[in-house]
């Protein structure tokens, strides 16, 4: 097993592939952070605003959580970076023992937040939760991550729609690298590990050089950006490939805000280490499930007199405690118990998905195991999935140009509540057509419609669906939605 | 200390007084049931849909919940009670080990269904889930009762506006005992204790009348109804103690839908063995903790930088493991964790003070423990609670007549959310004077005008907002709030 020893800069944080794959670019590899080691394959629940949502640190332990995500861009504003300093650091204040990662809050700033001004400097631009203004520089991004103490840190990357022409895309990218210098030279602690971020959308030749460029400025831990907002999965599953093989081997590759079971399966056949998304949690506070012949629904009739356990394969607390008919009466009497037992399955699910594939990566099968698994667990129709994409995309950008037209900071906070409404009724869309597809029928029967009542976590208050966290939680429980 | 041998017939639920304090009516006692022992006195947590609001089995009993309470109209409803014994019984569906008592869906017939049509047979009524007829007698209490499987189950009885005129009250109290003698008949089950029911209002002497003739059918044990649904505290402190002066010493005395901690600390002197209320969990999950001192509304700006516990003397979970900055953070940010930790702390101290009055009962200081803890605990002011009680009660009014008036299920289900949105508002008002009191401060600095966003809890479709559960969740989590 070739292990890769460090530099001396990042020897706490040093990364070991203890195997590689012969047939895919599959690697298992071990990193370790002052806050212990992560094993690798290893998908990272998202814990937005310091709390995976509806869950406690021991469940997240007992599940499998090897380490968890938090947003710099919520926290600063709230409670902000000083009051959690001041209580000690993020570990401390969620009472959470294991490795933390925090993304630099450039996803949500050029995302959530509005009236946006860029220059080189950084950004400035308007709180979402009360129109403050707001700004965010590379020196400024790693200060509050430094202020947050997580072990693992990102540098701040400009962010940009999609699709975007190349002339954009490229002058976005090499201003990413512009910023990655800069906080590569901004950060004072030497017991973070900051991460470079790749970007260059989907065109391969600027993937190629953002990964050479960044591979230049060492880093002890790279992750692939500019994914999973709007591309197709095989782009997304191609990018990752490639910039995986340009990336040095001896630093662990973090592809960010995926993904799906499917997206981990295809991201570790191209050697990527790290994953996060909220996908997980946020299906399961709706009511789909994830097991290995893919995305089943919570609240359909069938599950009503169920005696058995939701997942038969599954070791976690809700399958070992529970009957799938409780689950299901939860769901369906919308208590917020179902929200918590559904996220721990599903967390559960991604935990040991990322053991499976690490184990069958030791054991020089990860080839077959993908194979396996692909044939078996039923996607969500990719043609579909774009439909809804787009109408979430259209509702964002009609949404987005009436938050920046707003200049009071209350009337602000209303628009960026109709906001969260109009992409909570947008995700409800999308996440009904995975779950339908899954399910194999896609009318009536409680697939479609939303039949399992309110979304308390679909909300999405922009870009930030998917990746780098979930939007602060205005309109997480209450939602948008009217008492039926 | 006087143990009293239980007759025959109610052997499985033997109830021994293990001391009486001199002073006060207050006893310490211990109830046993096929579930195990309840030592007296003790609050019993309420999970209307068969959950603890927020609360998975194991915390429950961490924070020393003994029994809880569960709804048989809610349940028979959703999922329904012959599904709940088809998957076997109320104790595995939610996957609790210990007593649980059911009411008999008598308040929540006449307070959260509509188009009540009441005979001396039973009730007739329509869902307020989906509109659908639905019809009640004791005997098709009793029969529900007994598919849930609880270890308490209620008598049927008819429960009536406040006020009610003299005449009312007795018509509804004579039809209430004619109905405990059909439930009484109608038993079939031996391993379920059958508790009678004391109504009649504000009246001594109706009390007196219902205590006695009720008493003369042996039941193994007893509750005082018709409490807290508008009355003063003052009349609801006065009438228990009368009751129970009047039932058998032998027999557990269960106060319905009560309370407080005060009312706890007043009804035990009284001599009540049993409490129940949702009070607790809702305020939980408002954001208000309860401490010695009274309520403290946790979303104050003074919480934000407190490394310390919430309450520095309690031992729950919470308190343990969280700064009440951390809490006040997740009320802030609306994440689902923040429901979760408030409620455990205030049933954590729900059980405390239980437990605290039980060994000053044992150790004979009851009476000085009393005075020193209602001296100490800052109580909600009971003109305010009964301005906003009347708000209530009028928005009560308006949207019953309005949901009354309504013929289509649909059209049904859509008034009752509007109810339950009506009842929010009001409940919140309440809820703020309570909280507010507390603090000291009425106006400003986050006191007032629900500072701590949404209420999730607070919904209440009814007069069911305190006694005998919690409406069932439509509203639960989503409410009628409009995202600010």
């Amino acid at each position: 097993m070739p292990t890769i020893a460090p530099p001396e800069s990042s020897a706490p944080f040093a990364f070991s592939v203890e195997a590689v794959d012969p047939e895919t670019g599959a690697r298992a590899g071990r990193f370790n952070t002052p806050h212990g080691p992560i094993l690798t394959p290893c998908f990272m629940p998202v814990g937005t605003q310091a709390t995976v949502k509806s869950l406690a640190p021991e469940e997240l332990e007992a599940l499998g959580a090897q380490i968890v995500l938090a947003n710099t861009y919520h926290l600063s504003l709230r409670p902000g970076a000083e009051v959690i300093a001041g209580l000690g650091g993020l570990h401390r204040f969620m009472s959470w023992r294991r490795p933390i990662l925090t993304d630099s809050g450039g996803f949500q700033v050029f995302s959530l937040a509005h009236l946006r001004r860029l220059d080189e400097e950084g950004v400035t631009f308007r709180s979402h939760i009360d129109g403050s203004e707001q700004r965010l520089t590379p020196e400024r991004a790693v200060g509050i991550q430094e202020q947050l103490g997580a072990d693992v840190i990102m540098a701040f990357d400009e962010c940009i729609e999609y699709p975007a022409a190349p002339g954009r895309v490229r002058e976005s990218m090499e201003r990413t690298h512009r910023w990655a210098e800069r906080c590569r030279r901004a950060q004072t602690r030497t017991d973070q590990a900051l991460f470079g971020i790749v970007q260059g959308g989907v065109h391969d030749d600027l993937r190629r050089e953002s990964a050479r460029v960044l591979a230049g400025l060492d880093f002890p831990g790279y992750a692939i950006g500019g994914v999973s907002v709007g591309e197709t999965k095989e782009d997304c599953w191609r990018v990752a490939t490639l910039v995986s093989s340009l990336l040095p081997a001896a630093r662990p590759r973090y592809l960010m805000g995926v993904g799906s079971p499917e997206d981990l399966a295809q991201g570790v056949a191209g050697g990527v280490d790290l994953f996060d998304c909220v996908l997980p949690t946020r299906l399961g506070r709706n009511g789909a499930i994830l097991t290995d012949a893919g995305r089943v629904t919570l609240t359909r009739r069938r599950w009503r007199d169920e005696a058995g356990p939701l997942d038969p394969t599954c070791d976690c607390y809700t399958c070992t405690h529970f009957s799938a008919a409780y689950v299901h009466h939860l769901f369906k009497a919308e208590e917020l118990l179902a929200y918590r037992l559904a996220s721990i399955h599903n967390l559960r699910y991604m935990a040991r998905i990322s053991a499976r594939m690490r184990l069958a990566i030791l054991e020089r099968r990860f080839g077959p195991w993908r194979r396996s698994f692909l044939a078996g667990y039923r996607v969500a129709d990719e043609a579909a999935r774009q439909v809804q994409r787009e109408k979430r995309l259209a509702a964002w950008t009609v949404q987005r140009a009436r938050l920046d037209g707003v200049s009071s900071p209350s009337g602000a906070t209303q628009a960026a509540g109709e906001m969260a409404a109009a992409f909570e009724a947008a995700d409800a869309a999308e996440l009904d057509e995975a779950v339908v597809e899954a399910n194999g029928d896609a009318v009536g029967g409680g697939g479609r419609g939303r039949p399992w009542g309110p979304l308390p976590a679909a909300q999405g208050s922009g870009g930030d669906r998917v990746q780098g966290g979930e939007p602060e939680g205005q309109g997480e429980v209450a939602g948008g939605r009217a008492v039926p």
